[in-house]
């Protein structure tokens, strides 16, 4: 099977089963929208939850989730860079008006790869080589830096612009200080997003891969940049493990990606930060642990010119799809102090953290002093607003005077070069004053439902299963009286619906059809398990619970179902664990 | 206590323990816009997975979840009918530009409740009573029109205008027919939607209670207008069960709210349909459980001219809160068909249901043909093409030609009366088609966790408890060692903390300062149960569990805290019922 013919396989079974399908379809659709139907709904929630886990309720001493607005005010999104910075280029045609990305263009019918390069160079590109526009062959424009903020405005004046957050980094940086408050002051502090953005891409394509409204799943991790081991206290628990990796340098010589251990990438510098390595480890286990296998992962290093404006380091991680080859679907960058320090450029306000040493430090300092007595003596009655006026200038000023490199004037007054008086002070310290550095991963949602759907997708027997790992499952359990006619065995099986509901799991009841076509279509949209109702159960109480992957079915006590779910589906355990084997099962 | 001294302090708690505050703090804030902190974010997240349990999975067979964007095209907008009439009259002041909400000034200044009232009669109030600019004492303009639409623009084009959602329901009448494709094809059929909207408000104020970004749980509850019994499958389990209603002829009269039971109101047509009164009921046993006392709560009817453009019934489900007395935490509205029709209109897409009958009907229906054989006698070679043009007019137009009540002309021809003929021909029809009407529940999840954080807020022994109900508390678990300084005390408390996490709490683990401070830090956060470990765990094993409520303590064996936690949080357990008291507990 090709990739285009899985990607097409796989989208039926998305649009026909209700997991997703382009947004506002009956209006022909608008691109870079889609929808997420009931199923889909729940897979997100599912692999949004398990996010949950692994990033935020398994570092609940020091990670918190918290919720900030999908729309700010112009100001915030000018000092995050993205006014200024958050652009592509965008050529137009000059003949009919279309619009094209002009670096995908570009590379589409050039082969040149444009990426980075600046819109006068690729302007010259497209003079030079006479590229057209490829709808109505006229000749494009010059090309120009489109910002993809979706813009708005806030209230009724028509002055106060407002945009769609990009990222959701911005939120945590402006509430940052009130988080660390209520943290009690202390670091590392992880706080994580989850929400929806919006990036008005010049002319989206590749369906679920370049959306303009996503949801993001995003930690930005406050850290002492001079604390790199405290910083990470879990790290000593992934430094064994295995990354697959290409540093940027290795993607330029064309070298693919290798293994290196944790330890190893860091102590060679490739990986510049302990905590950036723990946070990749994470989202690596996070990505297997929905379905996708090792060696169908990595992550790449982004070269100085293709990292955002705020970053310093920056990997891509990489999984490989059906259609379109190795897409990203997180990326870790090390933003360092770029957020914080222009929010508080902007804001004025101070947004360092002070951490106190263990015991205080006391340290000696110069000082510049005038001298009373000389002071007193010169200026008599004006004396006293000299002094005054003194002990409010900067300490820098004064040394200047006193050193002759500015002008000794104070209060208009000329002093005397000799009432300046050096002396060493003796000063304790309580602590340190910094603004922290930010580790921050991010996911793409969507992309990953998407991945986790596709890889989930299988054939059997010519039939379709969807076998996604069993605790993302959107609908938990199936529950089927094995004869559609009769009303006992229905009367027991929605009895058993029921307990399964109560008990808190996701249940669908489906009698209609023949029970070879009811397994069918429950396979088919990922239902790990289905018990089934027989003539047995009305007479002895057991039920058939059935697995999705093996067709293998057993028998069990109809109020161990809960429990036997349980386990089943959180639990790992093999389904041949749980009751009495059903001789011939297996193979439907 | 005063409404105003409890709103401070709750306040006061809410940004101090990092519950929810204004949002872009650090640039002096933007009305309308709160940040849910790291508390506040899990406590939303439980109530959001209280509504669904309620609303969704209660009811799985035929309730569904979907998840749509926020940004949607004009067109969809212009269909749903909020371009024309999603507005708020607004005046400005011709000195100093101010802005104001002119029905709220009016109201506040004049005392004149001007809800409802044209632009033009509100200028005329303000005219005659000569109201004028409430900052600057300038003289007021017209009154106009706003709309509350967040408006934005999608891709490059500068006519694609688009909208931040001002409700979700567009999201699922737009999807409404794939949505029920996934479904089979059968009603009623409730699809849901969670999720941020935007309202442009003029000046929002009353902090979480008007805010221009919010979150939205919703259902629109498809049914067949022509079958109210199988819409409401399990109506029969709440009739008995009682609302208090305040019908708006009540209102008009001064009268208070009263109770009916459901039955009652739905007889007597107080409730127009039965799945409304369902709903209502859902959400009053929703906000209960909450936290809400029933006598704090009422549903309140719009009169003709409060209710949205799309509505002909819309109940307001009232809480009370200290500051601002009674407030609309959620409505119940419906819909009809107005918004499928309109959609139908505006996307030439059929969008109706077709309900097969249990068996075909055959009916008779009268037919106007034309004679063959006249038609050839007197139109020779030409009748062939009469004949055509006639079998594709519509019947109406046939049948007026044949009544007279038309020029019988055809194919530039005038037909005979004679040869128009009427005749009985049976038709066999399998079902009927019909555009399903729309039950709407709508809930605004942002006051709700206001109204469930204000309610929980208590004072005892001059401390402060935050006494929400279990299975919504966004910690569940504190784990302290009793003595900060201990190592052995430490080492086993961070043991029971990792066995918490890993069966899946949200825990806390705390070990700096006295055990007092410890418990009260926790009991203002709503930490329902804290476990302690002290010398007797080091003999025995045993750690004791703490209500928060009572402050009783009783000792349980270390390894059974999971699942003593559990029954306290979700089977409603006594903490005596968890373990052997300890004596003298239960006054700190």
């Amino acid at each position: 099977m090709t990739g285009e013919d899985l990607y097409a396989k796989v989208m039926e079974l998305a649009k026909r089963r209700g997991f997703f399908w382009p947004s506002y379809e009956i209006y022909g659709g608008v691109a870079g929208f889609y929808d997420f139907g009931p199923l889909g709904s729940l897979l997100k929630q599912k692999i949004i939850d398990k996010w949950r886990r692994f990033i935020v309720r398994n570092h609940s001493n020091y990670v918190v989730e918290i919720e900030t607005p999908i729309i700010g005010p112009s100001k915030v999104y000018e000092a995050s860079g993205h006014v200024e910075n958050f652009t592509d280029p965008i050529v137009t045609c000059l003949k009919c008006g279309r619009k094209f990305r002009a670096d995908h263009l570009i590379e589409e019918k050039l082969g040149i790869d444009a990426e980075g390069l600046s819109p006068e160079e690729m302007t010259r590109i497209i003079r030079e080589h006479d590229l057209r526009c490829p709808v109505c062959g006229g000749e494009l424009g010059e090309v120009k830096l489109f910002n993809l903020l979706f813009p708005t405005q806030i209230g009724p004046y028509e002055g106060n612009k407002g945009y769609i957050r990009p990222e959701l980094a911005q939120g945590m940086f402006v509430a940052f200080k009130r988080v660390l408050e209520t943290m009690r002051g202390r670091l590392p502090l992880g706080i994580a997003q989850i929400g929806r953005v919006g990036r008005n891409e010049i002319s989206p394509r590749q369906a679920m891969m370049r959306l303009r409204e996503f949801t993001i799943m995003e930690m930005e991790y406050f850290i002492d940049p001079e604390d790199e081991e405290g910083s990470c206290p879990f790290y000593d628990r992934v430094k064994k493990e295995t990354l697959r990796i290409r540093p940027y340098k290795a993607k330029e010589t064309g070298e693919p990606p290798r293994e290196y251990t944790v330890e190893e990438a860091v102590d060679a510098g490739i990986i510049i930060h302990k905590c950036m390595a723990y946070w990749m480890v994470i989202g690596k286990r996070f990505l297997e642990s929905l379905g996708v296998p090792p060696e169908n992962m990595y992550f790449e290093e982004k070269g100085p010119h293709e990292r955002a404006h705020y970053s310093s380091q920056t990997f891509d991680q990489m999984v490989k799809v059906a259609r379109w080859g190795w897409v990203e679907v997180a990326g870790y960058s090390y933003r360092g102090d770029y957020d914080l320090s222009r929010h508080m450029k902007y804001s004025g306000q101070d947004l360092t953290v002070f951490k106190p040493y263990e015991k205080p430090k006391t340290v000696k300092v110069r000082k510049v002093i005038l001298d009373r007595a000389i002071i007193g003596r010169t200026f008599k009655s004006e004396a006293k607003k000299i002094l005054e006026e003194a002990s409010k200038l900067p300490e820098e000023k004064l040394e200047a005077m006193a050193s002759g490199r500015e002008e000794p004037v104070i209060a208009g007054k000329r002093i005397p070069r000799e009432a300046f008086r050096i002396v060493e002070k003796e000063v304790k310290i309580t602590g340190r004053k910094f603004i922290p550095h930010v580790v921050e991963p991010s996911f793409g949602t969507d992309r990953i439902v998407y991945v986790a759907f596709e890889y989930a997708y299988r054939e059997k027997a010519g039939r379709t299963i969807l076998s996604l790992p069993r605790d993302i499952a959107p609908i938990e359990a199936g529950v089927v009286p094995l004869v559609e006619k009769d009303e006992k065995l229905r009367e027991r099986a929605r009895q058993l619906y029921e307990i399964l509901v109560e008990a808190g799991y996701h249940v669908v009841y489906d009698e209609s059809g023949s029970i070879g076509r009811r397994y069918a279509r429950l396979d088919e949209i990922g239902v790990p398990a289905v018990f089934t109702i027989d003539y047995q159960t009305l007479e002895d109480g057991t039920v058939t619970m059935r697995d999705r992957d093996t067709w293998r079915q057993v028998r069990i006590p109809l109020e161990e179902a809960p429990t036997a779910l349980r386990r089943f589906l959180y639990e790992a355990a093999d389904i041949t664990e749980l009751g009495i084997p059903v001789e011939g099962t297996g193979e439907d």
